[in-house]
């Protein structure tokens, strides 16, 4: 067990530095980068295609997408003229930094304003990998419960922007905002709660914004 | 990397060989024992605590809980008088065979008819851990998606059983039912699929009917 540990931390440790070296030139080419994380099926790739729709006019956006298998997620994007590159991890559970160095180096991203890393679906093994992002978003979407945030702690207490999506199905599930805001607020009273459907557009100019004024501040820092 | 897969393959078959000794164990006291595998928030609670008001009146039944954090799901089955064990894991991302037999050491959950294990919410990594059970059931809510089958091939591939949970919410999501039962279908040809919803009660007596069906022939075989 000991020796299992060690390993994973090792490994953890070498992907932790490639994560250095992207955020640095993350740096220099004035790239705001997000981490999305979720569970499978909170809405992450609807989420990114409803921002895309507003944002790829006025920014040049580029989209990382992680899964165990099929190509469908980026060729979603791309059907929105969004260039995406597909990372395929076979049975892993994650993405790490090192995926995302071999990908900028293959694929045809850059330069970009804003590049969006949409993680594998998983709700726990994602969380301790850097990407070298800017920030970890979560998603919890309104059929997945409200006991969420308390159950999945380490994710809902990193991520800097917490996406409650799906919210147009509200009238047909039993969830109690406010309670998982409570949890939120307890976990990670700094971070920031959106309520988005990126069905209907509930919330989409508030999420666009948090990243249009991000994306500023960095470019000024 | 090599070092790592050595020691994952390692700590996999000192988990598999518990896994034997669970299975030798269940099978001499005639326990049918099911291990129910998906994303965060597909219904795993749900249904059980709706299958548990069903079969637990003419049937000893007990859970083992797995999560990251809280005790609530294990709550929630004690609340219907039926015992349960709550295994924290931590930030595991699954259970183990070992953490099975430290369960049953340690809580009075046996003599059994069925036990079901519930597994920490994730659709990859729990997936090849055998947990000593006859099968593995498979959920995937509708409101995930139509397309998680081929994104999370391992899981559906080997479930015996695919629950397509919360039926009751198809008027309100894009959800093609006959897609993913194709996908289903070309993963796992001799798998059973059941179309449940433990909210309106749809599909629950087929469902309960494959249990009691199940541990019966374990108890003639």
């Amino acid at each position: 067990m000991t020796q299992v540990v060690t390993v994973r931390r090792r490994a953890l440790e070498a992907s932790e530095e490639r994560a250095g070296v992207l955020r640095r030139s993350f740096t220099g080419s004035g790239t705001l980068v997000v981490n999305l994380i979720s569970s499978p099926g909170s809405g992450k790739t609807t989420l990114l295609e409803a921002t895309l729709r507003r944002l790829a006019r006025d920014h040049r956006c580029a989209v990382i997408e992680g899964d165990v298998a099929t190509e469908r997620d980026a060729d979603r994007i791309r059907a929105l003229g969004v260039p995406a590159h597909q990372i395929l991890t076979g049975g892993a559970c994650h993405l790490d930094a090192r995926q995302i160095e071999a990908a900028l180096a293959t694929a045809r991203l850059l330069p970009a304003d804003i590049l969006f890393i949409e993680n594998v679906g998983n709700l726990i093994c994602p969380t301790t990998y850097d990407l070298g992002e800017d920030f970890k978003i979560a998603l919890l979407s309104v059929t997945e419960g409200d006991d969420k945030p308390f159950k999945y702690p380490a994710i809902f207490a990193r991520a800097e922007v917490t996406v409650i999506s799906k919210v147009d199905l509200l009238p047909h599930v039993p969830f109690d905002l406010a309670a998982v805001e409570g949890q939120l607020a307890s976990l990670n009273p700094g971070g920031a709660i959106l309520r988005v459907s990126a069905t209907t557009g509930e919330g989409m100019e508030r999420w666009c914004e948090l990243l249009t004024t991000r994306l500023a501040e960095k470019r000024r820092s």
